[in-house]
């Protein structure tokens, strides 16, 4: 692939953005600034890059935008420590900016609940956007006609340099490190610092990925530890999935409406797309969150009553109540014949909800895992996967995790007349609690 | 005033807010927990603290509810420091949690320009809100039938407790510390850091308003440099502003559009009130900046060419480039013919831009300020005006600096056809860079 | 025991001390005030808190009254927060505040190597100066007679108050709590970095000891692994060690040399007593680090050339080289005797270190260990011991982690005359390295 | 001057220190390394930054290591972000670099007591390391021949690079913006935090010195005030000062005691050639803190009660008393006079301490002051002092501020035996306070 001169061209003074979590984002290839221009790019700010998370965390209100220029700028940091070694083509830089930049470029509104109700893609429509009519295609193209290509490669883990891709999506890459500390330093806690400079000045390059020094080891391990008390005390935080709940059974409940020929007072015109599965580019990029909260406002005014009321909810944070739900005491079928019997319809008003994490696993035969194991490197270059020398993280290899809520209204519970099936339920609530 | 054992109530286990800035918000009374849950008080998540100034720094999307908690924050340990002096009454402890909660209640999506547009007044609609049929007011009603009254009039400054009201609202306030540090934190600079911890410790209640003991003269001085380099470093940044002049421009666009008639494809339902100049509370209380940014990605597709243009501009990014502007080498009236001459609307394509600030000052014989100033407490119990004291705000204190800036449309100048007014405002252009 | 009326005194005004870790320090009883004026707990100030680190991490240099403070500091916390609950009795408020403040009292100079040495404890010398004839005993006998000893026993584990025990020295305590902190911010790593605000807010006091409740479990965790980091990666830092060495070496070739006679140029006056084993109060008291460098410092110009030698080593930090070792290649005996042939005193040129950590363990039948476990709280009042919850506390629970380095003098090696055993004593440092 | 080849010796790999104000302090340049190394250098570990501070803030307790790191770390982000202007000459950049590193060299312990008690100069002191029979000496000649004195001259500001030179010392140079964070770091306050980063990406060489891009004018304003409030803040301490007041009495004293033939129990044989007024440099580098304490700890057991008494306040810290004085209600003379009357000897006893800061100025006609402005460049590149920018600057350009304070041993005046001198000098004090 040859570049062309705008590919190469430089600005003449380096541009800086102010970041509370790298101090400074630094761009100085023309290329990347025109990409931030985009309005694909741009969008990004329209979209929280922890969802419903700020009903948990009020600070947590810090966009896509946010942490997309984070991961280039650790990216970038990462390419200039790479150039003294030999395993490292300079050639490729441009490529890990560009798909640093733009690996969530395909992120919509609320990604999880809209995958789950409407069956989209976000990893899907990040390549499309790169390869579609729009403006980063546009700037893209003006690098090589292959360039676009190039980079959905790597932000879809299918390109032949592997080096690459596993700077930006791996066990240990940018995403993560940038996510990690972003979040953290969002909601206020702790849990996320590691010491990143560490990690940057322990990382080699290697043929296939990046790999570890062995004197970087504890770093590796105190980032392990990061993202698992990441993962179980912020991401799954019942309470911001309790606001997921809720926009996933008002989008069911729209999309069930829609279906069945529910006249809308506010028409939901950027939702028919998503109603009826056939979703252009360009609808997609219009679905911002400011437009779903829009359309969540409006709804809590239609006539529907559960539509209303589940809008309601989530506009106005009043969420359901959530209990631990293993299904030892009772299967959820049988709960939800209960709440049918005692007037709440289950698939709205009833939710059950199950996480799980893996804080660090590699493919081995017989495993269902498909990741590529952290490798350290030894002074004599012999390369060891991680678990094999961290006591630490041995203990955690491998090791799924699993919880499990069950979200449900307490005051519709608390309405119900039929006082035996109402005792009944309040019975099992309690001993589940 | 008496209570009701409602607004007695503490909780059986406090509450906590993990927060960044103040590390946790503690909540213990029933009232103020409901008042958080009020819808009117959720809607504060809606609204940025710094309206457009993401545009400039992309990391601050912090909103007002944020910033609220920050405030009620403060202010409680106000209280718990207070506890020992015999000049605080802790009958108005209540009263100062609920008016530092909800003293930005009334503030409306991007409030600067919808204020400038619309002639409304976010304290008027505080108001409005604490004493109108709102969730907030039902809740502040059952603690005394009186309380929305007290607390409205604690936020408007019209309350006898002066104390209280300084609490709040002063040249040295819970309102000005907390958003100093906040809007710090989210934007990643360091001018907003002070001493806060120290400041809480030297502030002392007397019957007319909060005094700082002398000892805690340099902590001052150090919190009035940080507000003078928040506002010229960060508040006043001219590409924030920037933001805010394309939304005004769209906002007088619309307005006119519907004044004369046009037919919007997407009807601004929302607007029309604000349009009409007639806005009840509860028109308030729908536009948020989730409704705002709906109307303006809609705008983009409507067939007026220069309202979809500054909407797009405004959701895309796309801003007028700015100039120094000091009206010495030609005035404001000039340029507008100029523009108009090159086919221009200036009344769209043009706007000069002024902001100034005052550090510190306060009211004199025959100074204009309406400002109380800070007082130090000697050891003896005398009082001194605070620049009496410190060198470093004397020469501060009543220093008004202004800055005024020209915005306009880079590239529509470079189209203009008439080469002979193009080169004329080109080179005036030059002139004033 | 009843608490005299200087037991009660409160300072009329808080006094603070800024401190970077806790922001402040706040002291309002008059005994702590006094306490910490006493020239046994102002000696603190000159014994550094990680002894010879700052050879490794040049930035720690703190001293032990720095962290007695500390500790202090969130004990005094700890106490604030317990007052609600019944478990607590605030009668043994100023106990608690006093044997925090006071528990490592008898630290003397780099105790480790001293204890090895001359074979003092400080724990015994914390007792001994609480109980014997000094400026703290003195104040301590002021709240009551029996008070110096029932400081002494919560300090020794001795105090049938096993909650006031375990607030100081349990797995979970304040003195850990702080130092991981402490020495985290003076280092500048962020290893020893966790949510201490949190676990605090979660400590129960029950009769036997402090506990935690249930929801805390994942700060619990993440002080654990902080605890692990900070040992592995500052701690044991082998350059930190390998002053120690020196420091060792040196002592024990001055004690060798004062027991067979030889002359020093600097009459070693605070060192006699602990040459020959008799150390009283006062003598413990007067050997702070100031006086042992001053030593050191003086040893360089001795005739002895070891004792000239080691001292220069140590005083301009010109340290031994270290390797892994584990005895599989040759022991230490072996070793010992190939040095002795090539010349080299192996009793001064020649160290095996070894060190070990426990990251988290109790006592079980059959178990070795002597550790109370970390009890968890749950709703219903149950206690679990936290590894049978916690899949990550689990995984390190009893996990003896060891390593160990041999010290040596490189150049000493290269100069060896008899080039046979200099070529043998090479290779087998190469096939170690 | 040629450079040998090993002025250029690179290392292998990069060194790094782990440091908490700039992170990571890296080291690439052999040089640097080796004087690092060097025992002259090493022996900065032994001597506070701040002298007695620790007396008032306790965990300021770092060394003039840690501070010289730090500057040769600033030094070096310098050089690398000058090297893309062409004022910039690189042939100077191991010159900067030495330089930055060795700048306080000479420092002895606590240097403003012992240069006012024993007419010492530290900036002499330092030239005569760097130039004479030291290690460090031996590392830069390997330079080159001309290399000490180079270094010299750039550090005592003869040099003919007055760039190099405004690097290292100037109104806005590393050593100023290391100590201002590196002791906020340490003291735990905020004061010091001014956004350095952003000042070095606005510094630009000129071939007079270091010039700040004009829109680095707030930081440089926030840097500014950050100094002030250090000094008054921090710096000039009353406790501190207390603690140098004892200091300077106890040498004065011991000095006396020298010069009048008194029999020094333990001899002060370090110090003589100071009390003799011949200081060699062997004897200046013996002389660190460890020293200072150990003599100071020694003569607490020294029969002149002066001696004894002051050595043993400073060693414990029972500090004298002190009062703001300005001479307005009595002279210095008849304060004096009066202690003398009590039978209280003014030499040792009575302490007018007077300390000034000038926050920023520069040399005018007929101005006092030696300073170089600092200047600001603008985009057509005039250069403009900042003053007449900056209306904060000019605020305080030029301004003296002055304050005194009278310190003096409250107990013995307790303890006067003539009750109206007592009287008299009680009610003095009072009036003073």
């Amino acid at each position: 692939m040859t570049i062309s001169e705008y590919g190469k061209k430089q600005l003449v003074e380096e541009k800086v953005f102010k970041d509370p979590v790298h101090r400074y984002i630094h761009v100085r290839d023309q290329v990347i600034w025109d990409l931030i221009k985009t309005k694909e790019f741009q969008r990004l700010r329209r979209i929280k890059q922890l969802g419903t998370l700020y009903l948990a965390f009020h600070s947590a209100e810090h966009s896509r935008f946010n942490h997309s220029l984070g991961v280039y700028e650790i990216v970038r940091r990462m390419v200039v420590n790479f150039q003294e070694f030999e395993e490292w083509n300079n050639d490729d830089r441009l490529l890990a900016l560009a798909a640093a930049l733009l690996h969530d470029l395909g992120h919509g509104p609320f990604s999880h609940c809209f995958e789950t109700i409407f069956d989209t893609d976000h990893e899907e429509f990040t390549r499309k956007i790169i390869l579609g009519n729009t403006e980063v295609n546009e700037v893209l193209k003006r690098v090589s006609v292959d360039f676009p290509l190039e980079v959905a490669k790597v932000i879809d883990k299918t390109h032949e340099n592997r080096l690459v891709i596993s700077m930006i999506s791996s066990q240990i890459d940018a995403d993560r490190m940038d996510y990690l500390q972003r979040d953290s330093y969002y909601t206020g806690v702790s849990y996320g610092n590691f010491d990143m400079e560490r990690i940057l000045r322990v990382m080699r390059p290697s043929r296939e990925e990046v790999i570890i020094k062995e004197s970087g080891m504890h770093a590796v391990e105190d980032y392990l530890m990061s993202r698992y008390q990441m993962y179980w005390q912020i991401y799954f935080h019942p309470v911001s999935r309790g606001g997921e709940v809720l926009l996933n059974l008002a989008l069911k409940r729209a999309k069930h409406l829609h279906e069945t020929g529910y006249t809308f007072k506010q028409a939901p015109k950027y939702f028919i797309p998503f109603f009826s599965g056939e979703v252009t580019v360009e609808d997609y990029l219009r679905l911002d969150e400011m437009v779903v909260n829009f359309y969540l406002q409006e709804w809590i005014h239609e006539d529907d009553p559960i539509l209303s009321d589940l809008a309601h909810r989530f506009v106005n944070r009043d969420l359901f109540k959530y209990l631990p739900f293993d299904g030892s005491v009772i299967t959820i079928s049988e709960l939800e014949a209960l709440f049918e019997k005692a007037g709440i319809d289950p698939d709205y008003y009833f939710f059950s909800d199950s996480y799980s994490d893996l804080p660090y696993d590699y493919d081995r035969p017989g495993s269902k895992s498909n990741r590529r194991p952290i490798h350290l490197k030894r002074s004599n270059g012999e390369l060891r996967e991680i678990s094999t020398q961290s006591a630490i993280i041995h203990s955690i290899t491998g090791v799924h995790r699993m919880d499990s809520k069950l979200y449900y209204p307490r005051e519709k519970i608390m309405q119900i007349e039929d006082l035996e099936v109402k005792g009944e339920i309040i019975n099992l609530l309690n001993e589940l609690a």
